[in-house]
């Protein structure tokens, strides 16, 4: 099976864990066999894996989350990085181009596309499977997954098919009802549709090549920033014929909501938390290392982050999104491709952070104009280079950095150090980088 | 008027403010004309100082909490130190050989004994003085503040006085009683017993010397730890027949927790929070640098302070003190008599403080045997000492200490350093101390 992962933005709705840089999809919040965490992410994959361990899955998705994925993930996954944001339909056909172009795969295979973040049983991954098994027989352009609702729910796209069967042609989309509309839906016999489908990959190309003027995958990526932003829905599904449903009856969620997403917890509380036994359907994420006591409260979820708390009726925490834009909080922690930050310490003339390197990596070379550093290793061992001079560190040593001066830490072991930045114009923008020398 | 202020021990009733080295009277939380907060004590002190600008006020607390008395009060205040904790007739004993000893106050003088921490109106201060002059004039042994309940608590003890004049003799005591008891009191003319006493010095020393063998205020000082623990309720009101009672009808609130404290805030919040227009009766105390916000909440509490978080349902709030109990947390923030200390990282083998010294302090001169150290200066001037060796310091200068050197610093404006401790045994207890060389 070829699969491709659809991997959206940062959204700001799991404030605070996520953020500008952070996507729900990375969060670890599911506890896994081993008693660690997983990010949705984590479980996607490892269950495609698990579904069909020949899968080759690529995920379509930002330069901004490449760190991340490849830090959650193991090296045998694709990543196929938009330049830039330009909506689903060229997402998909840069994805295709890059299967076919960038990992010589054959344009009569099928791929099947899927979001990165629903939160599902295990038979949804024998679905997909049977999804490309599907568009392999070449019935259909398109194959979709049709999602039998549980609810009337206002949230989704739906699908009418012809038929009751467990795979039928469609008759048609509806877009996105109110509340009576998608009763009446539902009343005949319409599905969900949750952006799950298949296709062969020669069919997109030809409908990609119709739509934009490109050679390959690498022309394609070149010219992805001029390209206009349009739906996959508006491009190719709505102006498709031979399009094939089948049905899915497994759970299926959007996490998209505190509400929702706390729903899919196992426990009620992550890190250190203690809750009263006055306490009535509350959950807490706690990943700051202070405890949290909740009393007396109920149906409240409590999320505390290095980028700030929220404490909020389950109900109301859909409308957070508001109140989330109007705070203008620096970026606290972040994960990078070699390992994370996280602000410890804010004055007004500096800056104290807490820097892990994974082990065998290191940061840019690069250098500040308006700021000295200093930095403190706590553990682990490695070399750092400053202006072109190496020294072998370890805990205990210092490096001072005046600004303008060129450095680097490279990681033997995992390596923590803190960082002292001092100036009185500390900005993230102030960065220049160079080559290794 | 000599005034004596009662500065109790700390307390987990209002964690994660209050902890074990700081007390819910040193909590700055009540903003005053200019903008800023000011905590219990400092309203406290200033009010009495405004109702009699020559009042002699002495605290009596204990040795903990000398440096917070220090840092928030100006230098005229007393402080009677009691060397450990032994109830309130040891304490009152001491804090008035304290008065007529170290002080020098004639023994035909009055004192009025209050606690550091109620919540109470001007017109309290106007009381406390009339107290003084009633007890001045000699027709009772003691005059006890009587503050007429506003509802039948069974959280004070009662004073049934004789008559309903506003002073008059009392003609029994009653200990907490529940709520029937406590209407039927009321119906009886009781009024609560708020602490609050006036008597002439001479008078405590003479039932000192009957129950305590000492000398003189030294000499008590010396012997402190001998002492029975007992309470002056016990060893003296309860003993004496000729008492007087003086009403007072003006507000007076205890804020011994979350729910009565919050009540007298004027703000529904205090540093960083925004509460969502959902909120009803929601109150935030932020000491994080990080915002909180809430949603949809009702009738809560949230507190967070560098020790920790806690949201919970106001009424609830009351019942925290076992599972404040069951956190091990190491102190995170604290104030001392050179400036204050916080907690912004910790790990298996280092931690990282920030350190503020007021201007003009040092702290003290000392080594570890277990631990390196490394500073960074961030802000401010001033002078270290490391092993006899002096160096000016600014922002930037970084000092490294083995385990087994000595070293200070003093400051010359404020000054704020970040603290690397690096070792495997990181304990507060590892601390040897010298005089400056």
């Amino acid at each position: 099976m070829n699969i491709v992962l659809l991997s959206g933005g940062s959204g700001k709705r799991l404030w605070p864990l996520s953020n500008d840089v952070r996507s729900k999809q990375f969060i670890k919040i599911f506890k896994v066999e081993d008693g660690s965490y997983a990010s949705m992410l984590q479980i996607v994959y490892s269950k495609i894996r698990k579904a069909d361990p020949d899968a080759r899955i690529t995920i379509a998705t930002s330069k901004s989350q490449v760190s991340a994925i490849n830090n959650q993930l193991d090296d045998k996954v694709g990543i196929s990085i938009e330049p830039c944001r330009r909506d689903t339909f060229p997402a998909i056909a840069l994805a295709t181009a890059y299967l076919t172009d960038a990992l010589g795969i054959s344009e009569e295979e099928s791929v099947v596309v899927c979001p990165v973040d629903p939160y599902v049983d295990d038979d949804y991954f024998e679905a997909l499977k049977k999804l490309g098994e599907l568009s392999d027989r070449g019935e259909a352009n398109l194959v979709l997954m049709g999602i039998e609702p549980t609810y009337p729910s206002e949230k989704y796209g739906y699908i009418i098919p012809e038929t009751k069967d467990a795979v039928s042609r469609v008759r048609t989309f509806k877009e996105k009802p109110d509340f009576l509309k998608a009763q009446e839906y539902i009343s005949q016999g319409a599905l969900w549709n949750g952006g799950v489908f298949a296709y062969k990959l020669k069919y997109v190309l030809e409908r990609a090549h119709q739509l934009i003027d490109f050679t390959d995958y690498w022309d394609l990526y070149g010219k992805y920033e001029t390209l206009n932003k349009i739906s996959f829905d508006y491009a190719v599904v709505e102006k498709e014929e031979n399009i094939q449903v089948m049905r899915f009856h497994g759970e299926w969620k959007d996490l998209g909501t505190w509400n929702t997403l706390t729903e899919a917890m196992t426990e009620p509380s992550i890190g250190n938390a203690i809750l009263a036994t006055t306490c009535k359907n509350v959950h807490v994420i706690n990943e700051l290392n202070i405890p949290i006591l909740a009393m007396g409260l109920s149906d409240v979820v409590i999320s505390a982050s290095p980028d700030g708390i929220l404490i909020s009726d389950k109900q109301q925490s859909s409308y957070i999104k508001p109140y989330v834009d109007g705070i203008d909080q620096q970026v606290m922690f972040a994960e990078k491709s070699w390992g994370s930050f996280r602000v410890i310490d804010v004055e007004k003339e500096s800056l104290t952070i807490k820097v892990t390197l994974n082990p065998g990596h290191r940061m840019n070379y690069h250098s500040h104009d308006h700021r000295d550093e200093v930095w403190v290793v706590i553990s682990g061992e490695g070399t750092t280079l400053v202006d072109g001079m190496e020294q072998q560190v370890r805990a205990g040593d210092v490096i001072t950095m005046q600004a303008g001066c060129r450095h680097t830490v490279i990681a033997r072991t995992e390596l923590k150090l803190i960082e002292v930045q001092l100036g009185r114009e500390i900005s993230v923008h102030d960065k220049k980088k160079y080559a290794m020398e």
